[in-house]
């Protein structure tokens, strides 16, 4: 049996650095993880109670596709709450993770062949699970007087069918203000391109609050999870919510694809939407990394950086030092033991001159972790 | 914004008798659910201990895409167990369900426009997931006298990339003895097409042993799954065995497509293995109901039905009753409050005439859907 052309995608540069840190932690190393994109602690205490509580009475066999309906309109009452935006539960669909958000929203959106606009710097996945469906990602290359977002003038000329879009965004943290989150939507509408709207990094933000393109406009597609700022990334439950008219394609798409999300996860995430304490902790946590971070990257030598407006990764120029970021991250795991994500998985024309740091794990880790860097730095100076 | 034409996939028309069931029921009526396919029963005891352990002190994090390796060992294990089959762990792929499998296996195998043969009557979803990708399903009408199976005869001039093949199946609880599957795989081997083995109803057999694709050859992907011998349908995980040269193309798309399997799934599915005594009064339970079925059906008035070899569905042709399932479905519905579901979910050309009963629940359900359905067909001959 021969593969499919479609499944030729791009392994992710970062599993490199992840194995060499395996074995080097087999081999009783010490490593810090600043590659990892996921928080280090565990869903909320109440939602783990709920999960164990559930467990003893219910069989827990399928939910209806769409998601257990109390914990689609607890989804809409958020939206209340974060945007004062009055959404209809009937329009929110609970998927398995963002990533079966984006596998419903490309697979009712587009057809064979269609150009779709995503950012480069941005998440790897978007343009592999295009390839994959035989559909055609676009990078827009994004520049840093724009924060690393699109902006209208990207979309010219390029036939786009569609523009995906996120803020925050990773890897860079930047946020699309309301201006020109407008813009982007209105300069889609114009040429008749969908808006998809990834905004999984919502409510981990530090400076000014992120924008939904829902307090825009109802005709644009946004996917949200509850991986990141509830603390769930292994749980695989996120959510998308959709023109109202879009509604019945999208749930006949998933009642096929997926015939439901976890239920397990469902009432985990419904009981994690009221561990608001728990979860402003970990806001503490990140904050305070946050603050490390953009004191101590510059002091190492990492001074090419943009302040992140959200999520918990700084994306670094380090094009002055390299031009292959996979052998420098390569270097900073062997000589530092820091473990970091070379640019190239989210810019494959520019990613060779960039590095990104997460700082989503204990804060011990990161004042380490920066220790090491600064060591590396000077070392590498001096050598 | 637009949808795409991929997105126009067939509603499942049981809905419809769900929706009425659950209208009945919200008016106080009593109905016996023979249209459901699932267990009623929750995961096995042990499974829900050892997540609820594991939730105490286990971030539960992203596991890696082909799923933790005790599990993928454990289910390698399986092969020995079942089958007597030396399987190298590294083969297997955890997965969100078998429904991941499927889209993973379609989009490892098939590029736009690919025709894969799929046996009608058959689970719908398969048609629709290869619609969703721009692949072709074509139906292959199975005949009675080969147990609703396909024969290497069907593969003739119909230049087909693959072949699906589920054994038991669904909605008919056949299985392809070794002599007849060895024959469908050597046929899509002198074609150059795909064999796929959906084996999602292994374990629930009845008079012997469901044969495994991977006992006659390693060239061929099979799936199962968590959802029906383990009885953990809510928690979307199963696993799919594939040739070793497809590991690591199937393991990139699934990093992509699903990052990973749900992690608490997959704590509950390893422990779920080793629940063998629950499992089996389980099984004792289908066994019952399936004697209850076939003597009850009959007697009913509904003769016409193949024993099933495996799963927990008698499938019947009706068609001296009816053309129209749905309506004939909707009839039982409203005047013996038994849901049942129209055939044409499985077969758009011959399902007209034909309905699958489903035994999963408790014997007690049974018996009283039995009964009703018997007087029933009394009042339709007296009508």
């Amino acid at each position: 049996m021969r593969n499919s052309r479609r499944s030729q995608v791009d392994p992710f540069i970062v599993m490199d650095v992840m194995q060499a840190a395996a074995r080097a932690e087999a081999e009783g190393r010490h490593i810090i993880h600043m590659e990892v994109g996921q928080p280090g602690t565990p869903a909320p205490e109440g939602a783990r109670d709920a999960l164990a509580h559930a467990m003893q009475s219910d069989a827990m066999g399928y939910t209806v596709a769409l998601g257990l309906p109390e914990l689609r309109t607890r989804i809409a009452k958020l939206y209340a709450e974060w945007y004062g935006v009055d959404l209809d539960p009937g329009r929110v669909i609970v998927t398995p993770g963002s990533s079966g958000a984006f596998l419903l929203a490309f697979t009712a959106l587009f057809d064979t062949g269609d150009r779709v606009g995503i950012g480069a710097p941005g998440y790897p996945s978007y343009r592999q699970i295009l390839r994959a469906l035989d559909l055609v990602p676009v990078d827009i290359e994004t520049a840093a007087e724009n924060r690393f977002q699109p902006v209208p003038g990207d979309l010219k000329g390029r036939d786009l069918k569609g523009l995906m879009v996120a803020s925050p965004a990773n890897p860079s943290g930047t946020m699309l203000g309301e201006a020109e989150m407008r813009a982007l939507i209105e300069a889609c509408a114009e040429q008749g391109a969908s808006f998809i709207s990834d905004e999984i990094y919502h409510g981990i933000e530090y400076e000014r609050q992120a924008v939904s393109a829902l307090e825009i406009s109802d005709d644009v597609y946004v996917i949200n999870s509850f991986s990141k700022y509830f603390s769930m990334t292994g749980w695989r439950v996120g959510w998308m919510v959709v023109p109202e008219a879009h509604v019945r394609v999208v749930e006949r798409i998933a009642q096929n694809m997926f015939i439901c999300p976890p239920h397990a996860s469902q009432v985990a995430a419904l009981a994690a939407m009221e561990c608001e304490a728990e979860l402003q902790a970990n806001m503490e946590v990140y904050r305070r990394n946050r603050a490390l971070m953009l004191e101590g990257l510059p002091k190492a030598g990492f001074d090419r950086i943009a302040p992140p407006d959200g999520a918990f990764y700084v994306y670094a120029d380090v094009s002055e030092l390299t031009d292959d970021s996979r052998a420098l991250a390569a270097d900073i795991l062997d000589k530092a033991g820091v473990a970091v994500t070379p640019g190239l998985d989210f810019d494959p024309e520019r990613g060779g001159g960039t590095l990104r740091f997460s700082y989503a794990r204990a804060t011990a880790d990161i004042e380490e972790g920066l220790a090491r860097l600064a060591r590396y730095m000077a070392e590498r100076g001096a050598g």
